[in-house]
Protein backbone atom coordinates (compact mmCIF):
# COMPACT_ATOMS: atom_id res chain seq x y z
CA UNK A 1 0.00 0.00 0.00
CA UNK A 2 1.47 3.04 -1.30
CA UNK A 3 0.95 6.15 1.87
CA UNK A 4 -0.22 9.10 0.46
CA UNK A 5 2.19 11.67 2.79
CA UNK A 6 1.33 14.77 1.82
CA UNK A 7 -2.39 13.67 2.92
CA UNK A 8 -1.01 12.47 6.22
CA UNK A 9 0.75 15.64 6.78
CA UNK A 10 -1.90 18.11 5.57
CA UNK A 11 -4.19 16.09 8.30
CA UNK A 12 -2.18 16.53 11.04
CA UNK A 13 -1.74 19.89 10.62
CA UNK A 14 -5.32 20.95 10.54
CA UNK A 15 -5.44 18.95 14.06
CA UNK A 16 -2.54 21.13 15.32
CA UNK A 17 -3.65 23.91 14.55
CA UNK A 18 -6.94 23.48 15.90
CA UNK A 19 -5.22 22.05 19.04
CA UNK A 20 -3.48 24.89 19.00
CA UNK A 21 -6.78 27.16 19.41
CA UNK A 22 -8.01 25.65 21.77
CA UNK A 23 -4.76 26.07 23.93
CA UNK A 24 -4.98 29.51 23.02
CA UNK A 25 -9.19 29.76 24.32
CA UNK A 26 -8.42 28.12 27.35
CA UNK A 27 -5.17 30.01 28.56
CA UNK A 28 -7.78 32.19 30.84
CA UNK A 29 -8.93 29.27 32.54
CA UNK A 30 -7.72 27.83 35.53
CA UNK A 31 -5.47 25.29 35.15
CA UNK A 32 -5.71 22.10 37.27
CA UNK A 33 -1.72 21.61 37.91
CA UNK A 34 -1.07 18.26 39.06
CA UNK A 35 2.53 17.22 39.99
CA UNK A 36 4.26 14.31 38.59
CA UNK A 37 7.29 13.00 39.99
CA UNK A 38 8.55 16.65 41.00
CA UNK A 39 7.90 20.11 40.62
CA UNK A 40 10.21 20.42 38.04
CA UNK A 41 7.89 18.57 35.70
CA UNK A 42 4.47 19.91 36.09
CA UNK A 43 1.63 18.28 33.75
CA UNK A 44 -1.72 20.05 33.14
CA UNK A 45 -5.22 18.80 32.37
CA UNK A 46 -4.21 20.53 28.84
CA UNK A 47 -1.22 17.89 27.47
CA UNK A 48 -3.45 14.77 28.49
CA UNK A 49 -6.36 16.25 26.91
CA UNK A 50 -4.42 17.20 23.30
CA UNK A 51 -3.00 13.70 23.69
CA UNK A 52 -6.15 11.70 24.03
CA UNK A 53 -7.62 14.19 21.13
CA UNK A 54 -4.72 12.66 18.58
CA UNK A 55 -5.24 9.10 19.50
CA UNK A 56 -8.73 9.17 18.61
CA UNK A 57 -8.31 10.73 15.31
CA UNK A 58 -5.07 8.83 14.26
CA UNK A 59 -7.52 5.66 15.12
CA UNK A 60 -10.17 6.72 13.18
CA UNK A 61 -8.44 8.18 10.17
CA UNK A 62 -4.84 6.23 10.38
CA UNK A 63 -5.91 2.88 11.64
CA UNK A 64 -2.50 0.94 10.90
CA UNK A 65 -0.37 3.78 12.58
CA UNK A 66 1.14 4.01 16.26
CA UNK A 67 1.15 7.06 18.53
CA UNK A 68 4.11 7.37 21.09
CA UNK A 69 3.32 10.12 23.21
CA UNK A 70 4.28 12.08 26.31
CA UNK A 71 0.94 11.15 28.73
CA UNK A 72 1.49 7.28 28.04
CA UNK A 73 -1.83 7.67 25.84
CA UNK A 74 -0.62 6.07 22.85
CA UNK A 75 0.94 2.79 22.28
CA UNK A 76 3.80 0.99 23.72
CA UNK A 77 6.52 0.73 20.77
CA UNK A 78 9.37 -1.86 20.96
CA UNK A 79 9.57 -1.39 16.96
CA UNK A 80 10.52 1.15 15.06
CA UNK A 81 8.37 -0.58 12.15
CA UNK A 82 5.44 0.77 10.22
CA UNK A 83 4.10 4.69 10.39
CA UNK A 84 4.79 5.91 13.95
CA UNK A 85 3.39 9.46 15.23
CA UNK A 86 5.69 11.04 17.95
CA UNK A 87 3.95 13.85 19.82
CA UNK A 88 4.63 16.11 22.08
CA UNK A 89 1.18 17.48 22.87
CA UNK A 90 2.73 21.11 25.23
CA UNK A 91 6.37 20.87 24.78
CA UNK A 92 7.83 23.41 27.44
CA UNK A 93 5.05 22.54 30.27
CA UNK A 94 6.84 25.10 32.96
CA UNK A 95 6.61 28.03 30.53
CA UNK A 96 3.11 26.91 29.69
CA UNK A 97 1.95 26.85 33.26
CA UNK A 98 4.45 29.93 34.70
CA UNK A 99 4.22 31.93 31.63
CA UNK A 100 1.35 31.12 29.15
CA UNK A 101 3.34 31.64 26.29
CA UNK A 102 6.76 29.87 24.77
CA UNK A 103 5.47 25.78 24.33
CA UNK A 104 4.91 24.53 21.10
CA UNK A 105 2.97 21.71 20.29
CA UNK A 106 5.87 19.09 18.58
CA UNK A 107 4.95 16.02 16.10
CA UNK A 108 7.21 13.73 14.27
CA UNK A 109 5.83 11.24 12.07
CA UNK A 110 7.90 8.33 11.73
CA UNK A 111 8.31 5.24 8.89
CA UNK A 112 10.18 2.55 9.68
CA UNK A 113 12.58 4.85 11.69
CA UNK A 114 13.13 7.38 8.84
CA UNK A 115 11.38 10.75 9.67
CA UNK A 116 8.67 11.81 7.25
CA UNK A 117 7.41 15.12 8.18
CA UNK A 118 7.71 17.35 11.62
CA UNK A 119 5.52 20.12 12.71
CA UNK A 120 6.79 22.54 15.78
CA UNK A 121 3.49 25.00 16.40
CA UNK A 122 4.38 28.15 18.51
CA UNK A 123 0.89 28.42 19.84
CA UNK A 124 0.99 31.53 21.45
CA UNK A 125 2.78 33.27 18.77
CA UNK A 126 1.27 31.46 16.16
CA UNK A 127 4.08 30.25 14.34
CA UNK A 128 4.39 27.13 12.61
CA UNK A 129 7.41 25.45 11.37
CA UNK A 130 7.28 22.55 8.79
CA UNK A 131 9.80 19.97 7.47
CA UNK A 132 9.36 17.38 5.20
CA UNK A 133 11.62 14.84 4.04
CA UNK A 134 13.87 15.69 1.09
CA UNK A 135 11.27 18.65 0.31
CA UNK A 136 12.98 21.82 2.85
CA UNK A 137 11.65 23.03 5.87
CA UNK A 138 8.90 26.48 6.34
CA UNK A 139 8.53 28.62 8.76
CA UNK A 140 4.66 29.90 8.36
CA UNK A 141 4.70 28.09 5.24
CA UNK A 142 7.71 30.16 3.66
CA UNK A 143 11.23 28.29 2.98
CA UNK A 144 13.43 28.53 5.81
CA UNK A 145 16.99 28.95 4.21
CA UNK A 146 19.97 26.47 4.21
CA UNK A 147 22.28 27.26 7.78
CA UNK A 148 25.08 29.69 6.18
CA UNK A 149 28.42 28.36 7.95
CA UNK A 150 29.63 30.56 10.90
CA UNK A 151 32.93 30.64 13.51
CA UNK A 152 32.16 30.11 17.08
CA UNK A 153 33.02 33.18 18.42
CA UNK A 154 30.10 34.49 16.73
CA UNK A 155 27.74 31.78 18.12
CA UNK A 156 24.65 31.98 19.69
CA UNK A 157 23.79 28.71 22.07
CA UNK A 158 21.10 27.69 24.34
CA UNK A 159 21.31 25.29 26.98
CA UNK A 160 19.87 25.35 30.44
CA UNK A 161 21.73 27.49 33.30
CA UNK A 162 21.65 24.17 35.52
CA UNK A 163 24.46 22.19 32.94
CA UNK A 164 26.67 24.90 34.16
CA UNK A 165 26.72 24.01 37.69
CA UNK A 166 27.90 20.59 39.16
CA UNK A 167 25.70 18.03 38.23
CA UNK A 168 25.79 14.08 37.58
CA UNK A 169 25.56 14.13 33.48
CA UNK A 170 28.34 16.66 32.20
CA UNK A 171 31.70 18.19 33.02
CA UNK A 172 30.35 21.73 33.74
CA UNK A 173 34.19 23.41 33.15
CA UNK A 174 33.92 22.51 29.77
CA UNK A 175 30.22 23.69 29.19
CA UNK A 176 31.78 26.62 31.01
CA UNK A 177 34.77 27.94 28.47
CA UNK A 178 32.19 27.15 25.73
CA UNK A 179 29.80 29.94 26.99
CA UNK A 180 32.64 31.88 27.62
CA UNK A 181 34.21 31.48 23.75
CA UNK A 182 30.86 32.40 22.06
CA UNK A 183 29.22 35.46 21.66
CA UNK A 184 26.31 34.74 23.22
CA UNK A 185 24.12 32.29 25.20
CA UNK A 186 20.78 31.51 25.94
CA UNK A 187 17.78 29.70 27.40
CA UNK A 188 14.37 29.32 26.80
CA UNK A 189 12.95 26.25 28.79
CA UNK A 190 11.21 24.48 25.44
CA UNK A 191 13.60 22.04 23.32
CA UNK A 192 11.24 21.84 20.29
CA UNK A 193 11.87 25.68 20.17
CA UNK A 194 14.97 25.72 20.99
CA UNK A 195 15.83 23.32 17.72
CA UNK A 196 13.18 25.61 15.50
CA UNK A 197 15.27 28.60 16.56
CA UNK A 198 18.80 26.67 15.29
CA UNK A 199 16.95 25.83 12.38
CA UNK A 200 15.94 29.19 11.32
CA UNK A 201 19.72 30.46 12.91
CA UNK A 202 18.18 32.31 15.61
CA UNK A 203 20.20 30.01 17.65
CA UNK A 204 23.52 28.15 16.52
CA UNK A 205 23.52 25.34 18.48
CA UNK A 206 20.95 23.22 21.28
CA UNK A 207 23.08 21.54 24.14
CA UNK A 208 20.93 19.28 26.45
CA UNK A 209 22.06 16.31 28.59
CA UNK A 210 18.67 14.09 28.47
CA UNK A 211 15.25 14.46 25.99
CA UNK A 212 12.76 12.07 25.18
CA UNK A 213 11.43 10.76 21.69
CA UNK A 214 8.72 13.16 21.55
CA UNK A 215 10.85 16.58 22.23
CA UNK A 216 13.41 16.31 19.52
CA UNK A 217 11.12 14.12 16.48
CA UNK A 218 9.89 16.55 14.91
CA UNK A 219 13.21 19.28 15.72
CA UNK A 220 15.41 16.21 14.35
CA UNK A 221 13.55 16.71 10.83
CA UNK A 222 12.87 19.92 10.46
CA UNK A 223 17.26 20.50 11.48
CA UNK A 224 18.10 18.02 8.74
CA UNK A 225 15.99 19.46 5.95
CA UNK A 226 18.41 22.98 6.51
CA UNK A 227 21.76 21.37 6.92
CA UNK A 228 22.09 21.38 10.75
CA UNK A 229 23.53 18.27 12.47
CA UNK A 230 21.36 16.80 15.19
CA UNK A 231 23.10 13.66 17.30
CA UNK A 232 23.46 12.52 20.69
CA UNK A 233 26.02 14.46 23.13
CA UNK A 234 28.19 11.39 22.02
CA UNK A 235 28.07 12.10 17.86
CA UNK A 236 26.25 9.53 17.53
CA UNK A 237 22.66 8.99 15.72
CA UNK A 238 19.48 9.80 17.65
CA UNK A 239 16.38 6.68 17.52
CA UNK A 240 12.82 7.44 18.56
CA UNK A 241 12.76 4.60 20.98
CA UNK A 242 14.57 6.04 23.83
CA UNK A 243 15.67 8.85 25.51
CA UNK A 244 19.20 10.49 24.42
CA UNK A 245 21.39 13.54 25.31
CA UNK A 246 21.16 15.69 22.10
CA UNK A 247 23.43 18.15 20.27
CA UNK A 248 21.23 20.51 17.65
CA UNK A 249 24.08 22.47 15.77
CA UNK A 250 25.02 24.26 12.62
CA UNK A 251 27.32 21.89 10.46
CA UNK A 252 30.28 24.42 10.80
CA UNK A 253 30.80 24.68 14.73
CA UNK A 254 29.79 20.82 15.53
CA UNK A 255 32.86 18.80 15.44
CA UNK A 256 34.35 21.92 17.49
CA UNK A 257 31.68 21.71 19.89
CA UNK A 258 31.15 17.70 20.31
CA UNK A 259 34.99 17.36 20.38
CA UNK A 260 36.19 20.43 22.78
CA UNK A 261 33.53 21.29 24.84
CA UNK A 262 31.04 18.36 25.66
CA UNK A 263 32.30 15.67 27.95
CA UNK A 264 29.73 13.36 29.55
CA UNK A 265 29.84 11.50 32.39
CA UNK B 1 4.36 74.99 34.95
CA UNK B 2 1.83 72.00 35.21
CA UNK B 3 3.36 68.99 33.14
CA UNK B 4 0.53 67.55 31.75
CA UNK B 5 1.96 63.95 31.99
CA UNK B 6 -1.64 62.20 30.01
CA UNK B 7 -0.56 64.22 27.33
CA UNK B 8 2.97 63.44 27.22
CA UNK B 9 2.49 59.34 27.95
CA UNK B 10 -0.33 59.41 24.94
CA UNK B 11 2.48 61.18 22.82
CA UNK B 12 5.45 59.26 23.92
CA UNK B 13 3.75 56.13 23.33
CA UNK B 14 2.61 56.76 19.44
CA UNK B 15 5.96 57.60 18.86
CA UNK B 16 7.31 54.13 19.78
CA UNK B 17 4.36 52.78 18.30
CA UNK B 18 5.49 54.33 15.04
CA UNK B 19 9.10 53.33 15.85
CA UNK B 20 8.17 49.49 16.16
CA UNK B 21 6.41 49.81 12.71
CA UNK B 22 9.23 51.66 11.79
CA UNK B 23 11.26 48.56 12.60
CA UNK B 24 9.15 45.22 11.78
CA UNK B 25 8.94 46.75 7.80
CA UNK B 26 13.32 47.10 8.05
CA UNK B 27 13.45 43.46 9.42
CA UNK B 28 13.48 42.00 5.51
CA UNK B 29 16.30 44.89 5.13
CA UNK B 30 19.60 44.55 4.98
CA UNK B 31 20.93 45.95 7.97
CA UNK B 32 24.40 47.53 8.25
CA UNK B 33 26.11 46.16 11.42
CA UNK B 34 28.68 48.09 12.69
CA UNK B 35 30.89 46.38 15.38
CA UNK B 36 30.98 49.01 18.65
CA UNK B 37 33.84 48.06 21.10
CA UNK B 38 33.88 44.43 21.07
CA UNK B 39 31.39 41.77 19.00
CA UNK B 40 29.13 41.19 22.00
CA UNK B 41 28.16 45.10 21.83
CA UNK B 42 26.45 45.07 18.35
CA UNK B 43 24.79 48.24 16.97
CA UNK B 44 23.19 48.76 13.85
CA UNK B 45 21.81 51.75 12.23
CA UNK B 46 18.74 51.23 13.16
CA UNK B 47 18.94 52.26 17.09
CA UNK B 48 20.84 55.22 15.72
CA UNK B 49 17.49 56.43 13.51
CA UNK B 50 15.15 55.60 15.90
CA UNK B 51 17.21 57.86 18.93
CA UNK B 52 17.55 61.03 16.29
CA UNK B 53 13.69 60.25 16.35
CA UNK B 54 13.60 60.81 19.50
CA UNK B 55 15.75 63.66 20.35
CA UNK B 56 14.34 65.52 17.21
CA UNK B 57 10.29 64.91 18.16
CA UNK B 58 11.73 65.74 22.04
CA UNK B 59 12.90 68.84 21.00
CA UNK B 60 9.72 70.21 18.78
CA UNK B 61 7.38 68.64 21.25
CA UNK B 62 8.65 69.20 24.46
CA UNK B 63 11.35 71.40 24.26
CA UNK B 64 12.18 71.93 28.09
CA UNK B 65 12.98 67.95 28.20
CA UNK B 66 16.13 66.25 28.07
CA UNK B 67 16.96 62.65 26.30
CA UNK B 68 19.38 60.29 28.05
CA UNK B 69 19.77 57.67 25.36
CA UNK B 70 22.32 54.43 24.20
CA UNK B 71 23.38 55.75 20.98
CA UNK B 72 24.82 59.26 22.46
CA UNK B 73 22.56 61.51 20.38
CA UNK B 74 20.65 63.22 23.45
CA UNK B 75 21.89 65.29 26.32
CA UNK B 76 25.12 64.92 28.51
CA UNK B 77 23.02 64.31 32.13
CA UNK B 78 24.79 65.14 35.61
CA UNK B 79 21.72 66.23 37.55
CA UNK B 80 18.67 64.65 37.72
CA UNK B 81 16.97 67.45 37.86
CA UNK B 82 13.53 68.30 35.54
CA UNK B 83 12.38 65.92 33.36
CA UNK B 84 14.30 63.14 31.41
CA UNK B 85 13.33 60.56 28.70
CA UNK B 86 15.63 57.68 29.11
CA UNK B 87 15.41 55.50 25.74
CA UNK B 88 17.00 52.52 25.00
CA UNK B 89 16.09 52.28 21.36
CA UNK B 90 16.50 48.95 20.51
CA UNK B 91 17.15 46.44 23.63
CA UNK B 92 18.41 43.46 22.71
CA UNK B 93 20.75 44.39 20.21
CA UNK B 94 21.91 41.32 19.96
CA UNK B 95 18.70 39.29 19.38
CA UNK B 96 17.53 41.88 17.29
CA UNK B 97 20.67 41.51 14.74
CA UNK B 98 21.11 37.27 15.50
CA UNK B 99 16.95 36.47 15.78
CA UNK B 100 15.09 39.17 14.40
CA UNK B 101 13.02 38.87 17.53
CA UNK B 102 12.81 39.08 21.65
CA UNK B 103 14.00 42.75 21.65
CA UNK B 104 12.18 46.22 22.70
CA UNK B 105 11.86 49.81 22.63
CA UNK B 106 12.34 50.52 25.85
CA UNK B 107 11.43 54.30 27.46
CA UNK B 108 11.43 55.55 31.11
CA UNK B 109 10.42 59.10 31.77
CA UNK B 110 11.88 60.82 34.74
CA UNK B 111 11.09 64.08 37.23
CA UNK B 112 13.51 65.34 39.00
CA UNK B 113 14.59 61.37 39.62
CA UNK B 114 11.52 60.20 39.99
CA UNK B 115 9.76 57.60 37.49
CA UNK B 116 6.47 59.10 36.07
CA UNK B 117 5.41 56.75 33.31
CA UNK B 118 7.84 53.52 31.60
CA UNK B 119 6.97 51.93 28.19
CA UNK B 120 8.20 48.67 27.01
CA UNK B 121 7.56 47.72 23.63
CA UNK B 122 8.11 43.91 22.36
CA UNK B 123 8.42 44.73 18.99
CA UNK B 124 7.96 41.24 16.68
CA UNK B 125 5.37 40.33 19.00
CA UNK B 126 3.40 43.93 19.19
CA UNK B 127 3.03 43.54 22.89
CA UNK B 128 2.94 46.74 24.85
CA UNK B 129 3.95 47.10 28.60
CA UNK B 130 3.05 50.16 30.24
CA UNK B 131 3.13 52.02 33.90
CA UNK B 132 2.27 54.99 35.55
CA UNK B 133 3.22 56.61 38.86
CA UNK B 134 0.75 55.45 41.16
CA UNK B 135 -1.74 54.20 38.19
CA UNK B 136 -0.48 50.89 37.86
CA UNK B 137 1.05 48.78 34.99
CA UNK B 138 -0.95 47.05 31.54
CA UNK B 139 0.01 45.04 29.56
CA UNK B 140 -1.56 45.66 25.97
CA UNK B 141 -3.72 48.19 27.92
CA UNK B 142 -5.10 45.53 30.60
CA UNK B 143 -4.30 45.87 33.92
CA UNK B 144 -1.32 43.82 35.26
CA UNK B 145 -2.34 42.19 38.79
CA UNK B 146 -0.19 42.85 41.76
CA UNK B 147 2.48 39.61 41.95
CA UNK B 148 1.45 36.78 44.34
CA UNK B 149 4.02 35.85 46.55
CA UNK B 150 5.96 32.62 45.63
CA UNK B 151 8.08 30.17 47.54
CA UNK B 152 11.98 30.32 46.17
CA UNK B 153 11.56 26.70 45.03
CA UNK B 154 8.83 27.45 42.91
CA UNK B 155 10.80 30.53 41.22
CA UNK B 156 11.57 30.76 37.74
CA UNK B 157 15.02 33.46 37.59
CA UNK B 158 16.77 35.00 34.59
CA UNK B 159 20.09 35.35 34.49
CA UNK B 160 22.79 35.29 32.03
CA UNK B 161 24.51 31.97 32.37
CA UNK B 162 28.23 33.78 31.60
CA UNK B 163 27.79 34.82 35.41
CA UNK B 164 27.77 30.97 36.45
CA UNK B 165 31.16 31.07 34.95
CA UNK B 166 34.53 32.47 36.66
CA UNK B 167 33.72 36.05 36.50
CA UNK B 168 34.93 39.02 37.91
CA UNK B 169 31.68 40.57 39.05
CA UNK B 170 29.74 38.05 40.90
CA UNK B 171 30.57 34.61 43.15
CA UNK B 172 29.54 31.99 40.31
CA UNK B 173 29.56 29.53 43.07
CA UNK B 174 26.35 31.29 44.83
CA UNK B 175 24.57 31.89 42.09
CA UNK B 176 24.77 28.17 40.82
CA UNK B 177 23.42 27.01 44.16
CA UNK B 178 20.21 29.07 43.68
CA UNK B 179 19.85 28.04 40.43
CA UNK B 180 20.16 24.45 41.81
CA UNK B 181 17.20 25.93 44.47
CA UNK B 182 14.93 27.71 42.00
CA UNK B 183 12.02 25.65 39.74
CA UNK B 184 13.89 27.15 36.75
CA UNK B 185 16.03 29.29 34.74
CA UNK B 186 15.53 31.44 31.48
CA UNK B 187 17.93 33.62 29.73
CA UNK B 188 16.63 35.85 26.95
CA UNK B 189 19.00 38.53 26.02
CA UNK B 190 16.47 41.85 26.87
CA UNK B 191 16.98 43.41 30.10
CA UNK B 192 13.55 45.44 29.39
CA UNK B 193 11.78 42.05 28.21
CA UNK B 194 13.46 40.88 31.50
CA UNK B 195 11.59 43.18 33.44
CA UNK B 196 8.96 42.83 31.74
CA UNK B 197 8.21 39.29 32.35
CA UNK B 198 9.04 39.71 35.67
CA UNK B 199 6.34 42.59 36.14
CA UNK B 200 3.89 39.55 34.44
CA UNK B 201 5.21 36.76 37.02
CA UNK B 202 6.28 34.97 33.71
CA UNK B 203 9.47 35.29 35.75
CA UNK B 204 10.15 35.53 39.53
CA UNK B 205 13.77 37.08 39.40
CA UNK B 206 16.26 38.66 37.04
CA UNK B 207 19.97 39.12 38.41
CA UNK B 208 22.14 40.92 36.26
CA UNK B 209 25.96 42.47 37.51
CA UNK B 210 25.50 45.73 34.85
CA UNK B 211 23.21 47.83 33.03
CA UNK B 212 23.01 51.31 31.64
CA UNK B 213 19.98 53.43 33.11
CA UNK B 214 18.27 53.05 29.43
CA UNK B 215 17.96 49.50 30.01
CA UNK B 216 15.81 49.93 33.06
CA UNK B 217 14.43 52.68 33.25
CA UNK B 218 11.02 52.29 31.92
CA UNK B 219 11.53 48.74 33.64
CA UNK B 220 11.71 50.34 37.39
CA UNK B 221 9.09 51.83 37.02
CA UNK B 222 6.56 48.68 35.52
CA UNK B 223 7.84 46.75 38.58
CA UNK B 224 7.41 48.88 41.14
CA UNK B 225 3.41 49.98 40.00
CA UNK B 226 2.91 45.80 40.17
CA UNK B 227 4.61 45.39 43.90
CA UNK B 228 8.07 44.09 42.79
CA UNK B 229 11.41 45.30 44.35
CA UNK B 230 14.38 46.29 41.84
CA UNK B 231 17.49 47.54 43.56
CA UNK B 232 21.18 46.94 42.95
CA UNK B 233 22.84 43.79 43.73
CA UNK B 234 23.79 45.38 47.22
CA UNK B 235 20.11 46.10 47.94
CA UNK B 236 20.46 49.66 47.13
CA UNK B 237 18.35 52.14 45.27
CA UNK B 238 18.93 52.33 41.56
CA UNK B 239 19.37 55.89 40.31
CA UNK B 240 19.33 56.84 36.22
CA UNK B 241 22.60 58.69 36.49
CA UNK B 242 24.84 55.78 36.30
CA UNK B 243 25.37 52.18 35.46
CA UNK B 244 24.58 49.75 38.14
CA UNK B 245 24.01 45.69 39.12
CA UNK B 246 20.57 45.15 38.93
CA UNK B 247 18.29 42.85 40.99
CA UNK B 248 14.62 42.96 40.11
CA UNK B 249 12.48 40.44 41.97
CA UNK B 250 9.24 39.44 43.61
CA UNK B 251 9.15 40.60 47.11
CA UNK B 252 8.58 37.11 48.74
CA UNK B 253 11.99 36.35 47.77
CA UNK B 254 14.07 39.47 47.38
CA UNK B 255 15.64 38.88 51.00
CA UNK B 256 17.01 35.50 50.54
CA UNK B 257 17.75 35.89 46.69
CA UNK B 258 20.01 38.86 47.80
CA UNK B 259 21.32 37.61 50.92
CA UNK B 260 21.97 33.95 50.17
CA UNK B 261 22.68 33.93 47.05
CA UNK B 262 24.30 36.96 45.31
CA UNK B 263 27.80 38.27 46.04
CA UNK B 264 29.43 40.80 44.19
CA UNK B 265 33.37 40.57 43.74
Amino acid sequence: MTVNWEEIEKTATGWIINAGENIRNSLTDQLTILTKSNPNDLVTNKDKEIEKFFKKKIKEYFPTHFLLGEEGFGDSIEKVDGVVWVLDPIDGTMNFVHQKRNFAISLGVYENGIGMFGIIYDVLHNELYTAKKGQGAFFNNQPIPKLKPIKIEEAIIALNSIWLTPNKRLNHHKLSDLVQKVRGSRSYGSAALEFAYVATQRLDAYITPRLSPWDYAAGKILIEEVGGVCTTLSGNPLTILENSSVLVCNESIFNEVLTEYIEEK
